[in-house]
């Protein structure tokens, strides 16, 4: 069944907030997301800044222990314009150069980003990126359901149940597996945007509202730990953590977990894992910071591995 | 000119030692490596275990000030068998899973390299890997110039030398530009892979010795602080630190530098890093990790950047 | 005013929960706090496990924006057992070394609390531990205010808001300053240790219920950013975050700043700071670690400045 | 018996340098060291900066394998005027706030070093310091042994062998343990501080130069990891390596070494560390930051655990 939702209300927690609309397993929303600062389609700013949340949706008879798998079936911009920050986060580079030479918040920048032609541009450009146009690559920068023992967390971190990730790869056509540990699961997802660097270290995409349109997928009695996904090419796992290291760690635990769960034996894993691993940098911004496991479909079906969750 | 090069002398720290060779601006080297364990093209231990190096090669006026280019023409495995370790570092998982199911080490693992077919496969596959052929991507892990400071540093570990990097991205056609901190330069090689995943979280790639053919080119008067490269479609930043973040965040600095002296305008570096910038993940376990900073040729030739060192 | 209280219901969150009693400005409570297990005075488990809180205390008039500082009056164990972990957390051991020789959880240990002699000794000593008699020094290792922006956050974290910070010098007599982030404030405590060591490493102190006494202060228009605090000898700051060093970086920060705002230009700030700050480590087990930042009252009031909040 | 040395060559390395002075197990050096900068007892720059060591000595019969005692028996400013820098490192206060706010570097501050009463105070006081004075606590920042492997490290930065570790703990009476690695140890020593803050986060403590009277101890066949310590109270490990985490972790890993290797088994270390342990910070400043793990000599003695090494 797809429904169509329109959202009135925006949530800049991810917690147990009501759920906006009950969905069941096959069915798939149509719906939209506001803005970073909660600006909607028309560029009307609708709520408050900082990730606002559609949702939750609750899906009919989810349950911790588990898994919500969530289809991008898609992910527009749309409207003309979005936004980004004027500058690097300091954090990014060197403390000494951030101490002496960083050049002062200007506010933000717009952007035009056309559908048409799949493109995003500096409505302004300075004379350094005179001619610069960029192919689009919308995703989707934070998502998830609802966190562990009652939480809830702030749209501007992440952790095991989802949330701020900034991943590029959470594109059209990707699925991602999510553990569920409310009943409901509880899903929202926000921040779209048009293009965004490896690590978000701008702190911003090219910001923009999205229409959205999603399908899920409830496995029962399949328990994972942290966020998994798979896109035409890889399966992968996230972690989301400081230092990048410890993101990195929970990331190659999960997908060491997944490939067992697959039935490989634990030193082929090694094995493989050792000399195919891949990683992908998500945000490096929030207070937990993320990192991306990934590892080939063709590699794995070569050797018979079946991952399907 | 093209020297050809037997060594006979290895080294596990890279330092001031007595160059092999001199050789001017523009020379062209072709020599072997040997593997991680000191081992030749003949399998034959030779020198003592610890990725030991090929050199150091003494650049006729290279100077403190300068910088180093290093052409990777030619990357070849020399013999048809390779090896990795059994496991992952229990580093690159998390803390409680490698206080109680990790596997042991049980030594290392042998593979079949096959430079007709440009395929890999473990010798003696477990029932896991059975059918696994990887395509080789030959890579050199370790190389640089003589640190800073007349100091001598082991192979195990990197820094603004360059060292222990373990960066996919140093396979055959790539050019690496290096900080000259000696007279001479004294750049040296070695820790050739025939494959690597990210990371190198086994501790190991598929270690083996290479043919291997270089060219060198002295840029005078031009400061670089840290290592910077360039391949097909990307310049790129190394940032070698702990924890991964700083490395992102020297590499991030680098190419800051780098745009700015290619005559781009603060603000638009920042503007075009924060929505362009891609990550690729080095060594994660040595004492140093290395991050590397990507930027696409296209898009900086797009608006009209030319960053040619 | 004094209120005493008695708990019937406890929380595993810090957030927004129903206030269990107003006080105002200037009163006192005296109550009592289960272990992190849950268990009471008897010894008997009445609630789930996970640093249950007592609370949360609402303070009339308290609004965003202001701070509120809470003296620990008592801290004191009230029963004759507490308990700890058997092992140390594998994170602070290195991972070869949590890879192999890592002991087994064998689940807990007794040890017996003796508030006559203030001492604690093991229940029944491996005979490594034969006449191990420590004395006690009781501590309160979770409290808090609501958080920002409407989150509930678990009670094994921590924060601006405070939560899990296991710093040894939360004890008696200590008086603790926090950042006002909802009406109310809502302050919740829980967690007592009758002995911690620093970091408290092994995951736990000498868990223990408490019979506690508070004495709230409402500052008005005062704004800080993260918890603060003073002894007899010390004013102290705390960040939560990892890796350590972050914490390191938030605690010294909030530092300059109360050095600032008691009004030391900044350079004399550095200067000082750069010659006698002290650091102590609170919790190194949790998703955030805890630094502390301290200077001692006697430097700071022999050139003058008065640091009363 | 006593040597008395006058350095004439000092040296910005800790590496296999020529010895300077053979000694032997159980002898005594009388000797000075310059300050960070090269400038001896007159004040006058007499060698290049970054903590110049005096040494390296060599001590007769020392082998790798052997660990190396040296007590520190005096350390003593020997002349009236110290430095620090201007400000505190932009690495330990927040990145936004270090990208804002931050002063600028106006060179070095010179303090009045007075041994009669032994205090220090700044020799031009800003307003906001006037009337500081502060007791001096002479230590030595950089020390150590020439590292495995045949390197020369910088003294800018420390390992398993020493180096500028900043400790606040090496001080006159304290005995340091060092693993040997080369034949004849080559002890050096150098960077006095007259007084300085935990994690030297200034980048300097109060700079200056000492005279030093140091004895060794050779303890053969006994083989230790990372430097240990003890002082009048406690005995001490240190962990070098970034994040502060990792020195934490290195720190730990080392007591729990030594504690087993005192007879005691693995599940009463556990226990009696996690309840006792303290930590200390060295620098936060350099390359590799340093973390002290101490336990107390009381405790021990208590339940009859011999340290003695």
């Amino acid at each position: 069944m797809v429904h169509t939702f329109k959202p009135s209300l925006y949530h800049t927690t991810i917690g147990g907030h009501e759920p906006v609309l009950e969905i069941a397993d096959g069915d798939t929303v149509a719906t939209s997301t506001v803005d970073a600062r909660g600006s909607d389609s028309s560029g009307e700013q609708v709520t408050d800044p900082g990730n606002p949340q559609t949702g939750p949706f609750a899906v009919e008879d989810a349950a911790p222990g588990d898994v919500l798998a969530v289809r991008f079936d898609r992910l527009a911009p749309n409207r003309p314009r979005g936004w980004t920050s004027s500058r690097l986060a300091p954090f990014v580079v060197d403390a000494y150069r951030a101490a002496s030479d960083f050049p002062p918040d200007t506010g933000t920048v717009e952007w035009i980003v056309d559908m048409g032609s799949r493109t995003a541009r500096p409505a302004e450009p300075s004379e350094g990126l005179a001619g610069l146009v960029l192919p689009i690559d919308p995703m989707v920068g934070c998502f998830g359901v609802a966190p562990p023992g009652g939480q809830a967390i702030n749209t501007g971190t992440s952790g095991s149940y989802g949330g701020n990730m900034d991943y590029r790869g959470f594109r059209e056509g990707t699925t991602v597996y999510l553990p569920v540990f409310a009943d409901g699961a509880l899903f929202s997802l926000g921040d779209g945007h048009a293009v965004q660097g490896d690590g978000e270290i701008a702190g911003t995409g090219i910001e923009i509202s999205f229409d959205v349109r999603f399908t899920v997928t409830l496995i029962k009695g399949r328990e994972i730990s942290w966020p998994r996904g798979e896109d035409a090419t890889h399966v992968f796992t996230v972690g989301n953590a400081r230092p990048l290291d410890e993101g990195l760690r929970i990331a190659t635990t999960e997908m060491v977990c997944w490939l067992r769960e697959s039935g490989m034996d634990e030193r082929s894993v090694h094995l493989l894992m050792g000399q195919t691993v891949e990683y992908a940098v998500g945000n490096m911004f929030d207070p937990a910071y993320t990192m991306v496991c990934r590892m080939s479909k063709a590699v794995l079906s070569g050797i018979g591995v079946e991952t399907g969750m």
